[in-house]
């Protein structure tokens, strides 16, 4: 549906644990800074100051298949892989030197927040439009 | 296979957001907490301090249903939902009130450690036997 | 100025880090943890659902005489050490088996927020007298 | 004693709170960021794959004169204030648009590590000539 977008990244010290690599609850972290990152990219922000528009998480998924260490240099690269009017789905993959270290799934909701709490709304034009540019003509 | 074990939790401040709500990749945590917690009720630790295997983890999910928001107190209902001879695979629950907050799954794998890596090995036979005692005669 | 209050607790995987101790930075959230157990003691909230005041904090320090381990359990002694018109002091020990491990400081300001930002106020008459009660006749 | 090196970093979401902004506890996180990126920079790693030698944090302090938000750019400052035989003693600033944003300090130790615990040892030359160059003729 959109290009990939890639983050290089390197794992920082307080990301490992004891066990001598990254701790698996930063893979789905990791996942969300890149996706942020496409979203400046594409010219928008997850969380303008000022608005009451939210995009919390209702699904995410992670399958490990190589470990990272402290100060590995590692790929993101994250692809919104639905988009339906009320949510998005991405999809990622975490490479180092070329080869596969996890992949991911991310699904997201867009919500009004009001003091009482959240509803679901559709995706407002601005974003979809910044990932889903009209193709026809 | 195993009773379920429950752990009781509260949200702390740091495990908040800008949103106002508990942020999606500490769910991983919290999962992760009764998984050991569960361990030492069950007598065994999942590290202890001069053994060389290890249980890294190879899958997980999460679906969320309701947000968790700072100082609620929840419960983590963990149990194990499969075991091979080399993987242990979990499902949990997360309950506030009564009410279901979020679902998870987590699919762990022993290891023995060296310094050129991990290989697989299969689960030692005192934590198999710690949470699936012999059943038949 | 008012009593130690004292939080046990027990060190979590993700706490740990690559060189097999817990990461220095969870100290300052043990030392907030420890504050919040203890405004809940004394029948108040850091952070109330609705509130428009907030509590950054504006200085901190930890001295580290002992690391943490995996499995610790350990008690985080915190007591307000000074109190002014709009801020407050605390201080704190982390022992573990009667051992010092650590030793910390943290002051915050009371604010209220806007959007356009935070402002300096006096601490609301609830929250000081919550800690701090009358001991004159 | 030796040239400040500059990290610049952005705001990530999981790095804000309920309250707003970036948690306090990341201010001694970014510390320590720039300290490994100022240790790359002289051609060393604070923590290589096989090595017996590590750097435990034995104080840190820091003040907080401004809040960071969600997707703030923001740079910090680093540099070696003070170098003993056996310790570093690193000062640091965070500054946002030119304005001050928060100053802090972190002493660490240099010990080699066995199975029975770590010793102060003193700092290996290869690390000490990293930082301090012979400035003498």
């Amino acid at each position: 549906m959109t290009a990939t977008y890639t983050l290089r990244r390197r794992v920082q010290f307080y990301e490992t644990d004891v066990a001598g690599i990254v701790h698996f609850s930063w893979f789905f972290r990791y996942m969300e800074e890149a996706e942020h990152a496409m979203w400046r990219a594409a010219g928008v922000s997850i969380h303008p100051p000022s608005s009451d528009i939210g995009w919390p998480r209702i699904a995410s998924t992670f399958e490990f298949q190589r470990p990272l260490r402290f100060e590995d240099e590692f790929d993101v690269h994250i692809w919104i892989d639905d988009m339906t009017k009320r949510t998005i789905r991405y999809a990622c993959e975490l490479k180092k030197d070329g080869e596969q270290v996890a992949s991911g799934t991310m699904t997201i909701a867009c919500v009004q927040k009001s003091p009482s709490g959240m509803r679901s709304i559709e995706i407002p034009s601005a974003v979809a439009q910044a990932f889903g540019p009209a193709e026809t003509a």
